[in-house]
């Protein structure tokens, strides 16, 4: 299981304005806590800084990596931003934030892969956007799955995201992902999985409750990566919870660490 | 989905002191909600009362059929008893609970399965006992199955199930189970499931987490039938939720519905 922390984020008030007043001590604060909490990876996005990006960018990466020595996960849809942000990740192999089957895109972005040797999202949309059924979807990671390929990355270093739409506009957008991952599974048995929780629920009541259990439904299924909110403790337990279950947990070990640190008890 | 609600039974002591009692109001009463909270069957289990198993179970088949017009899972390892209680069911397709591969015991009650046309839970296990490997597990199921259906019984009328032992003590246990469904979804892709959930977190800690993540987990496999508790308003969330996102609700609403409710105020 692999967790990217996605806190740090210019979309999120209190970041932009923690980039406003050069506030260092916050965005320290939050990369650790997010560690302390299982991130394995730190999201580092202030894409809504428009163009002071890049300096943002440098500035981010150098004081979490003075807060936290995890990798990074550089992720803006610039690629001079995340160059600047690669070149200065000192922790582990940094990955990136994310490349696509379009065809502008990925010209942009493949050579930054293979010159920082990153970890790389590949969302599965392409200039069609993003496809409906679990076929289509297998057409289009097809295709990126042969181009990153072809430039040398490795299943390993691949991270698939299927994207999810919101079941509240699109009934059956649940099932075409687990579909998805099932049928990825099968075909690319060594690539990885990368996925956001929060838009499958949009548009309807309970969110978390229905973040979580999608999570648990395409856990169940092989997925094992989350761009999410480690300090969400229920979302943790869940995951915890799920791990056991499916047998990923020595003599249940974590689960019961997990409950001794209070994550069960919302 | 098919759920069955499994508060009538005498091992719970608020049941066997209604029966010791002769508290009708109080069997019909639990028979009321549970149906008001979806059940679709009732289990009827008085197995603890032993000696007078065959006249309680008339009692409370009768009683519970003044209350509620469902369909009831008559459940005892004594076929006897069994018969007493088919024979008095008046609503819908009756059900058993339960065969097994035991030589003997699939030769009790397997002439009650085709003179009362039920349905049947088949629990994964004979002569040699609950079996550890999916190998083993679909080796059961296998001679089960012909067995079934040699003496006639449809694929839609038999409800396997898988029989979880607890990950405290077996860690794989879940995992066996899930790829059991896998396989027999692959193998008998017309027949059901039935299973019951508190098992596999025996031993602990917030044993309901556990439980309804297994069931979420089960069901995004294609487990489709469960014995329960239905007035349990966070499981019954949790399995309406789960039915959203596999695109088993039309336009979310019976998840809306459940919301209105108010099943998400735990």
């Amino acid at each position: 299981m692999l967790i990217v922390g996605e806190l740090i984020n210019s979309s999120r008030k209190v970041i932009s304005n923690a980039i406003d007043e050069r506030n260092e001590q916050y965005i320290k604060e939050i990369a650790i806590e997010q560690v302390a909490a299982g991130a394995d990876y730190l999201d580092v996005n202030c894409g809504t800084t428009v163009f002071r990006e890049k300096e943002t960018m440098e500035w981010l990466v150098n004081i979490i990596q003075e807060a936290v020595q995890v990798p990074l996960c550089i992720d803006s849809p610039n690629p001079e931003t995340l160059e600047v942000g690669l070149a200065l990740c000192k922790y582990g192999q940094p990955m990136i934030n994310s490349i696509t089957g379009e065809k502008e895109r990925f010209r942009a972005i493949i050579p930054l892969v293979t010159q920082y040797k990153t970890k790389i999202i590949a969302l599965c949309m392409d200039d069609n956007g993003i496809p409906e059924t679990v076929g289509e979807r297998l057409d289009v990671l097809k295709n990126l799955y042969i181009n990153l390929h072809e430039n040398g990355v490795s299943d390993q270093d691949m991270h698939f995201d299927p994207l999810v739409k919101p079941i509240s506009s699109v009934e059956a957008a649940g099932k075409e992902v687990l579909d998805t991952i099932k049928a990825i599974k099968i075909q690319y048995p060594d690539v990885h999985f990368m996925c956001g929780l929060s838009n499958v629920s949009y548009g309807l009541p309970n969110r978390k409750v229905l973040n979580r259990i999608f999570m648990v439904q395409t856990m169940t299924l092989g997925m094992d990566g989350y761009i999410l909110n480690p300090t969400d403790k229920g979302m943790m337990a869940m995951m915890t919870a799920s791990q056991a279950l499916l047998g990923q947990d020595s003599y249940c070990m974590n689960y019961l660490a997990a409950h001794r640190a209070g994550l069960f008890e919302e």
